[in-house]
């Protein structure tokens, strides 16, 4: 495979190349990791931001009225759609790749959708490296959706430097169990929907909850859009900015991005080690001796992690 | 540390002994490491059965009554409560380790309660450590016991060698998002409280999803229990053991103790790299030089499982 020629091509631009690049990071294997290789030194400066939230809180209406923002400030911005029930990832059941409407045909914004991983929502461990790689391109802004379900909301957190949690009036009575989670992992909070009635209790919750929780250097504002309409997206844009200055200011984006490299790292090994269950690869001998009891996975891990 | 003596004295059946094994593994580490190696040639006869489900479902009654048929098979069964609901899991909050009240002063069976990780209820990494420790120091059968869900059921089935859904009748009106995992993971079925209305609807209910699943060799039974009665729990226990006896018998055993290889060394190499976090250790410097760019994460798994 020209990968190189393929790099290049998406580097200038070209919105198939950049799809491409997707495909095989997807894919994974040897491709994927060379890609990333060349990808990962140039993409330090993009911003990731999460979002993430209920089931129908209007997550996607709000991403593509976010995107606009994003470009006021950023050349080029790319939206990572993990949401199976995003309309941007409908596509991604066919294997395919579906262009938000409303941006269709602008080349600064690049819309692809990512299957996500079993029936619990986690995001697919090739979510993290696909936004590596767009970050390399060229993207300044990478936006990654994906539905608060599960485990997913904290492997979003992972993944992201910024994390919007969306929910909207009446949410604490549907998701009783997903608030502690989203608690943990939201910089910034928006209420969806906000002409809606409950939307200011909705706030009002929220506030009272981050109240009674640890003091933190950032309090995560709490924002009410209608993104149907565009309000209030403005502001969540410059709460998503100030986030940033308060993560670089402060100093703790350094410890953000060494959790993310510490997470990466340990997906990435659990991605080699499951390929490698069914090939006559090393690591596969490695199990074999695991299941004879020849050694064992804590010890094995062990000496793996010492030959560094 | 005095491993070595410690060992010697859960082996001969000290149950104060095999409670500090498992604070010694729970704590991670070397100590954690070098009983875990010890421990781990001699465990491959045991068997662990996870028990999970709905809250509520009565999973704590029922493992409590498993325990007593259990015993008539093995000698020694161990019984790890990662639920946070959990009656025997209170004790997990004060890091304290609480006795199922029908099965104190019985030195044959050792329960432990296991802190589970966040708030989304995924069993710890040293869960699986700890059953394999328990294996090793001669318990025969070790039950783990976790309330689905969230990724938990997912990785109670990657730790189990026989996987048991509780659910009750109405189950599927309140858990829709579950039930696809639930089915993912189950080999066996038990509706509880079945002397309640609707419990033989849920029967047919679950054996209808069952009927338009994939034809799988072994077809997970559905079995009706009322623990707190002790009715079904002997046909629970013959359950567990014929899918033993298929699992051996058609060889599946091997694939399925293979795939939890890779998912604990995984789960190992995770651990690791989260302790070397704020360590000066090589993993440490590995973060720092992704974080810095000088190298990726996939790169850099890619490379490290290569010198195996």
């Amino acid at each position: 495979m020209h990968i190189d020629q393929l790099i290049e091509d998406a580097s200038r631009g070209d919105v198939r190349a950049v799809g491409r690049i997707c495909s095989v990071v997807e894919a994974g294997g040897e491709d994927a990791v060379a890609v990333s290789g060349q990808l990962y030194p140039t993409g330090g400066d993009a911003w990731t931001t999460g979002v993430t939230g209920v089931p129908g809180a209007g997550k996607s209406t709000l991403v593509s009225e976010l995107v606009e923002f994003a470009l006021t400030d950023k050349n080029r911005v790319a939206v990572l759609a993990v949401d199976p029930s995003s309309p941007f990832s409908g596509g991604a059941i066919l294997g395919d790749r579906v262009r938000m409407g409303a941006h269709s045909g602008n080349d600064k914004v690049f819309i692809r959708s990512v299957a996500n991983r079993g029936h619990l929502g986690g995001i697919s461990t090739s979510t993290p490296a696909m936004a590596a790689c767009l970050a390399g391109l060229g993207f300044e802004e990478i936006v990654i959706e994906t539905v608060g379900v599960g485990q997913s909301e904290v492997e979003i957190a992972s993944a992201a430097d910024t994390t919007v949690v969306v929910v909207t009036a009446g949410w604490g009575d549907s998701v009783q169990a997903a608030k502690a989670g989203f608690l943990e992992i939201a910089d910034i909070f928006v209420v969806n929907k906000a002409d809606t009635a409950g939307a200011d209790a909705a706030v009002s919750d929220i506030n009272s909850m981050l109240d009674i929780g640890p003091d933190t250097p950032w309090r995560p504002p709490v924002l009410q859009t209608v993104a149907s309409d565009g309000v209030g997206v403005g502001e969540l844009w410059e709460a998503v900015v100030n986030h940033r200055k308060h993560l670089v200011d402060s100093g703790e984006l350094g410890e953000r991005r060494r959790m993310r490299a510490a997470h990466d790292l340990a997906m990435a090994l659990q991605a080699g080690i499951d390929r490698s269950m069914n090939s006559d690869e090393p690591t596969s001998e490695l199990l074999d001796d695991i299941v004879e009891r020849r050694t064992d996975p804590w010890s094995a891990a062990d000496r793996l992690l010492e030959t560094l």
